[in-house]
């Protein structure tokens, strides 16, 4: 008799983005006609740009020859566009080598897979409040025990707190863990580290062996010149860390698909040679994944070419200044606003410690505006809520607005 | 300090087609300028037809408006192309619902991945020889002992032997197995079975709650009515089958990546309730995947289209027709020829029971033709050898001629 994963079972609710789903069709049902303002999801709003769509247009060209038609390529990606990644790195004065580089179908599949070429036995680390994906890929390997559902924590997985008291970012774990999620620029809270912050994880992973799993996937709404784009630009984190990146959000890639993860041939871990790690994540790619869109893969290539770098730089811009907008305009309210300087999310203290998920519905039924509870986020998150920039400029402005003249306070 | 998966140190090789790339690329290294004739992998070819690929640009040029951009999409894919699906399987005489439809980025991923929801104390089944994906997703999670070197076996594994004795169909198992994976029409035997046969595993599976993995990617190439295109088609199925499905070959999506499995809802294993394993998955899919690329659903949609499915009957007569073209030659010199009629794979007898690797070889060396050895896909392969329909037909044919004139036997 077949019999499930029951780990699957251990999971405390419905993914948080189908469960806000699920909230907002409901709310749209009951209200019908009435608009309402999303910006709850980190979902891009704005067209492609049109180099991008240049290579997306010959991508698909380039299948319509039988001189030019391009079957499976390889799992790890395009062999010119890893060295495009490799290229975008030597800006930071990071050096790879393009084997090292693995192109994906996007950020999320890389951030939920790359546990499984660890053990079971490895302990986790996650920050709280962080994406969902982190611990839920975990909790389904069977990496954890039971929920508590009065903390809200998976027995066996490290939490580290990130809350006021230290300004969103945590300090190393007391005890040894092995498997350390660590988020920068950080969704949900906006946080971004500097580099003596990051290196204060390098220093413990280095010194305990554990891993750091590295999701920069908002890297480029980094303004600050002093902060780290890449965590490589800490001198040893390529003997400990594995970097995740996308195209989702600076290029508007969310629905297109395209990621990439850097395994360092350094990376070594208990038992293992030098190469091994990023072997295993080779052989896991090659097994389960097919890679990336050809087509899609062309549009990347483009994207990372100078003038797809310029006009991502305008996209980012763009949905940067509708942070802007989001932070000043709840400042003006009188919200404690953390975030959305360097990230495009802004993370707020909801009034006199609402319940997070009671600031969601009020905010829904009172404004129309769609947000994200931070409790969805992990425990910590707990009175606070998540406002994204993904939006267009007007929307932004109108939810801002409608906030101002309609949130009871 | 961290660990690593040690399953996947069981894994006996690279996994095949790298390890046919690797040999292929040191030949044509020590050879150079010598033409190879590729029928090997099963690689797609030739360009894709109008109307897929209007649906690709259109695809394309959604994104490059505000009012048509999309991003995230849900992670089950298009309702639309959900809907498709639905209505293609009617064809069939098969009634599924849309939520039983899961659009995903290939067959490979989705064969992969399938394994994940199950239990580890689940025992696997696989047809010996089979598409080495399902061996391995099962010794990296952990469901399989060591890779035995004599039987190039894995202890734990239930094996049905696939060979001339049973016409490469086997037996149901005499043990008690709980998940079986079935590839119909067979990669890479090019065995296509009837109705009659595949009830028997359907109701295996109904009598000892065992769930099969269906893979009928090739089932398109079907060309004899009275075969079943899907395992639905047989009574009660849908209480014991996943479907696993896919546009590479028969649309030319290869490279481009569009897949789909189907989870009845009707399907229970034990311990649970109509629908939860249909949930399973849908919680697998939005935890560890993001949807397939919208530009690459765009297509999907036209391809399924009346023009779409017009044009890929052509594409599939076409290669339909070189494997006509490798089958009549091997006949005309001598060789044991199976597969090749409702199949895009011809299955060949190696000259004396040669080594399969051994005839990889010398093929290649005498003939510069490339295939792939059976001995790769599992022990009962030894001493046959896999010839692909996939390739121009001109080069087809420059293939079959130069075995005709070079192979020495």
């Amino acid at each position: 008799m077949a019999k499930i994963n029951t780990n699957y079972r251990k999971l405390a609710a419905g993914y948080l983005f189908p469960e806000i789903g699920r909230r907002t069709e409901e709310f749209i049902t009951n209200n019908p006609g009435t608009p309402v303002m999303r910006l709850g999801i980190g979902n891009t709003t704005e067209p492609l740009t049109p180099h991008v769509l240049e290579g997306l247009h010959k991508g698909v060209d380039l299948l319509s020859k039988v001189e030019t038609y391009s079957g499976y390529g390889d799992e790890q990606g395009m062999a010119q566009l890893r060295e495009l990644i490799v290229d975008l790195y030597s800006k930071y004065s990071v050096t790879l080598n393009s084997q090292e580089v693995f192109v994906s179908d996007g950020a999320k599949p890389d951030a939920g897979n790359i546990q499984s070429i660890f053990g079971i036995d490895n302990v986790v680390a996650v920050q709280d409040p962080a994406y969902p994906v982190y611990v839920d890929s975990n909790v389904i390997a069977g990496r954890t025990g039971e929920h508590q559902k009065e903390s809200d924590l998976y027995d066996g997985i490290v939490y580290m707190p990130c809350n006021e008291d230290n300004h969103f970012f945590p300090a190393v774990p007391e005890q040894k863990v092995d498997l350390i999620y660590i988020c920068n620029p950080n969704n949900p809270t906006g946080y971004t580290a500097s580099k003596e912050e990051i290196k204060t994880f390098v220093d413990y992973a280095r010194e305990n062996k554990a891993v750091i799993i590295y999701d920069a996937a908002y890297a480029s709404f980094i303004a600050d010149l002093e902060l780290p784009k890449s965590i490589y630009e800490i001198d040893g984190a390529d003997e400990c860390a594995i970097e995740i990146n996308s195209l989702s959000k600076n290029v508007g890639f969310t629905g297109v698909r395209l990621g990439w993860a850097i395994v360092p041939q350094k990376l070594v871990v208990e038992g293992t040679d030098a190469g091994e790690v990023n072997k295993l994540w080779n052989r896991r790619q090659c097994t389960f994944f097919n890679g990336a869109s050809n087509i899609v893969q062309q549009g990347g290539m483009h994207a990372f070419s100078a003038k797809g770098l310029e006009e991502s730089v305008e996209m980012v811009a763009y949905y940067m200044n509708n942070a802007k907008i989001i932070r000043e305009g709840l400042i003006d309210l009188g919200f404690t606003v953390y975030g959305g300087v360097n990230a495009p999310y802004v993370w707020l203290k909801t009034p006199n410690n609402m319940d997070s998920w009671k600031f969601f519905d009020k905010l829904l039924i009172e404004t129309r505006v769609l947000g994200t509870p931070g409790s969805g986020f992990g425990p910590s998150g707990q009175g606070f809520f998540r406002l994204s920039a993904f939006g267009h400029k007007e929307d932004v402005e109108r939810a801002v607005e409608s906030i101002k003249n309609n949130l009871k306070l």
